[in-house]
C-alpha cells in the first residue's frame, strides 16, 4: 500500500504548495523572499528575528477522538510547533489554538485545552488565545481538528542559516523519536484497523494500540537549545519523511544521504510495513521511522552531542540529487 | 428561531470558555494575567508590544465551497484578524493561514491562497507561512476550513487599554460593516436556504443570495489607525454580537447602551429576521446588524471621525449591567 491509496497524495499536495509560493512570495515586501519552504516562517524585528509556525495533528485527532484521550494531543501539537521553530535556533514566546467541531461534548475541549496549557507550561511559553469555533453541520458529530500557531524568537547571530552553515563532509545524527510523532497517521492507521482494534494489546508494541498511536510528539528543545550554536541545520522529520524535510536544509550544491542501517526502526514501523506491504522508500517518506529530528554538524563538534546519544544516520556530500535514504 | 436552533449554543461556549480560561492563565507566568478574553493576545518584547489573533470564516467557507468562489475568504480571514488586532491599537506584521481537507481540487486551494495573499499586500503584511492540511476521510468531500493567525506589534504607549481609557458619558461610534462580515452564518444559512437558492436574486438584496453572503469582511485598519489616539476602545462586532463584543472593553463600573434606533439594519438582516421570526435581542446577539465596529470616544473627539460618517450609536453610562440595546 501506499500513502496515495490511504487518501493523501504527497506529490499532489507539493505541486499546490508551489502554486501557494508563487502567491506568497508577492506579500514579502519588506522581508526575505528566500523563507518560503523553511520549517518557520520568519520576520524580523529590530535586533532580533520573530520565528513562526502552524501546524495541525492530522488525523491523530481522531485517535484521540476514538479513545477518549484528548488531554495529550496538546502536548503533540505545541511539541510539534516548537521543534519546527526550533530548526532556526528560535525559542519559544507564545502560542496560539483553533479548536473547530461541529458536535462535541464541553469536557472534551477543555482537556484539550487543559492538555495545551501544561505542554506550554513545560516549553516555557504563553497560551496568549486562540479560537473555539463551532461550525454546524460541517464536521463529523465527535470529531474536532486542532491546529496550533507558535511564534518564538532568534537573535540574528543565533539565527541558523542551513544553506550557509551546512557543507560536504558534515555528518548527520538522527534523534530518536517517541513514535509516529503527529505524521502518516492516514497510512497507519487504514493498515493497523483492518487487523487491530484501538484496544488491542499488542505484543510486538507491548501496549494497546490506542497507546501506541497516542505516544506524544517528543519535544528536542530542552536536549538541542544548549547545542545550537554547534549545529549547520536542523531537519524535523515530519510529512514528506526524510526526503522533503532534509531537502529543505541543503545548500544547492549539497545533497544528504541516510543509511537505513545506522538504526532499527521502530517495531510500530515495521509492524505498519509488514501487514501494509509498503515498499521501503514509501515507509521514509511517509514515516520518522523512530528518528524525529536530523541535525547536521562539524564531525569535530560530535563530543557535545554525545549527552544525547545520537546515531550517526548519514552525511552530507556534493552532488545536487536531494536527499537518498540507502 | 434562535441561533440554538441552528446548532450554535453562544451560551454553552461561553461556559466551554471559562473552562479554558482557568488553563490558560497558568501559562502567564511572565505576562499580563488580565489578558485572557481580549480580541487579541498581548507579549510584551522589549519597548513594543505583541499582539496576536487567531480566527476562522467560520460557515462562511460552506458558501464558498457552494458557488465555486473561494477567492474572497482569504481576504474576509485576513481583515477579520486585522479588525481584531487593531482593537488594540496594533498595526499588522505578519499572518499564517491553515487549510485543511480531505478531498478538494488543487486549483481551490490555489484561488484561496491568492485571496489572502492579496488582501494581506493591502493590510501591509508578510504571509510567511502556512499548512495545507489533507486529513483522509475527515472533511466532507468539497469542503474545507479555513483558519488565520495574525501577529502585529504596537509601542506600550499607542497601546489601547480601554479599561483605563473608557468613562461614563464616552460615545459609542458605529462604523458600517459590508454585510454578514464573517459571523451568524449557521442561523442565516438555516433560514436563508429554506427559501432562497445561492444562486436566487433577491429583490430585497439587489443581488443573488450567494452575492450578498460573500460580500467581503470590511477592513477598518486603513480608517482607524490615523485615529487611533483618540480613541478610548474598540469592539468589533463579530460572535457574540453587540452585547459580549463591549462587554470585553467596559472597565468594572461601565456599561454601554445601544440605541437600535440610530441606524437602519442592512436589508439581509431584516430579510433574515423576517423569514426566521428571529427575536429582536437574539438577532443583535448574533449579527453585527450593519455595524461592524464600535468605537468608544470622548465627545470633543468627534470631528476627528467625521470623515468616517460614524454613526452615533450609544453612549457609556455608569453601572455594571453589562451592554443593552434598547
Amino acid at each position: 500500500m501506499l500513502y496515495k491509496n490511504a487518501g493523501v497524495d504527497i506529490d499532489a499536495l507539493n505541486l499546490i504548495r508551489k502554486g501557494i509560493g508563487r502567491q506568497v512570495v508577492k506579500t514579502f515586501a519588506s522581508i526575505n523572499r528566500s523563507a518560503f519552504g523553511l520549517f518557520g516562517g520568519i520576520y524580523p524585528i529590530g535586533s532580533e528575528i520573530l520565528v513562526s509556525s502552524c501546524d495541525s495533528v492530522g488525523t491523530k485527532v481522531l485517535v484521540a477522538c476514538a479513545t477518549g484521550v484528548n488531554d495529550t494531543v496538546g502536548a503533540d501539537l505545541v511539541n510539534h510547533c516548537v521543534n519546527d521553530i526550533l530548526t532556526t535556533g528560535a525559542t519559544p514566546l507564545f502560542f496560539m489554538d483553533y479548536i473547530g467541531f461541529s458536535n462535541i461534548r464541553g469536557k472534551i475541549i477543555v482537556d484539550i485545552v487543559r492538555g495545551l496549557a501544561q505542554a506550554c507550561i513545560k516549553e516555557k511559553m504563553a497560551l496568549v488565545g486562540g479560537e473555539t469555533a463551532q461550525l454546524t453541520r460541517f464536521y463529523p458529530a465527535g470529531i474536532y481538528d486542532l491546529v496550533g500557531f507558535i511564534v518564538g524568537k532568534v537573535s540574528r547571530t543565533g539565527y541558523i542559516d542551513p544553506a550557509a552553515r551546512v557543507k560536504a563532509g558534515n555528518i548527520i545524527l538522527g534523534l530518536r523519536s517517541s513514535g509516529l510523532h503527529t505524521n502518516g497517521y492516514s497510512l497507519a492507521r487504514r493498515v493497523l484497523l483492518r487487523k487491530y482494534r484501538l484496544s488491542s494489546y499488542v505484543r510486538e508494541l507491548r501496549c494497546t494500540l490506542g497507546q501506541e498511536l497516542l505516544k506524544v510528539h517528543r519535544s528536542y528543545r530542552k536536549d538541542l537549545q544548549p547545542r545550537l550554536k554547534h549545529v549547520n541545520g536542523l531537519a524535523h522529520i515530519t510529512g514528506g519523511g526524510f526526503y522533503d524535510n532534509l531537502k529543505r536544509i541543503l545548500p544547492p550544491d549539497c545533497s544528504a544521504v541516510i543509511n537505513k542501517r545506522a538504526w532499527k526502526p521502530l517495531p510500530v514501523f515495521r509492524l505498519i510495513q509488514d501487514l501494509g506491504k509498503v515498499p521501503d522508500e514509501e515507509m521514509y517518506r511517509v514515516f520518522n521511522m523512530g528518528i524525529g529530528m536530523c541535525a547536521v554538524i562539524d564531525k569535530k563538534h560530535l563530543a557535545y552531542f554525545k549527552p544525547l546519544k545520537p546515531l550517526i544516520i548519514g552525511e552530507i556530500v556534493k552532488g545536487n540529487f536531494g536527499a537518498v535514504v540507502e
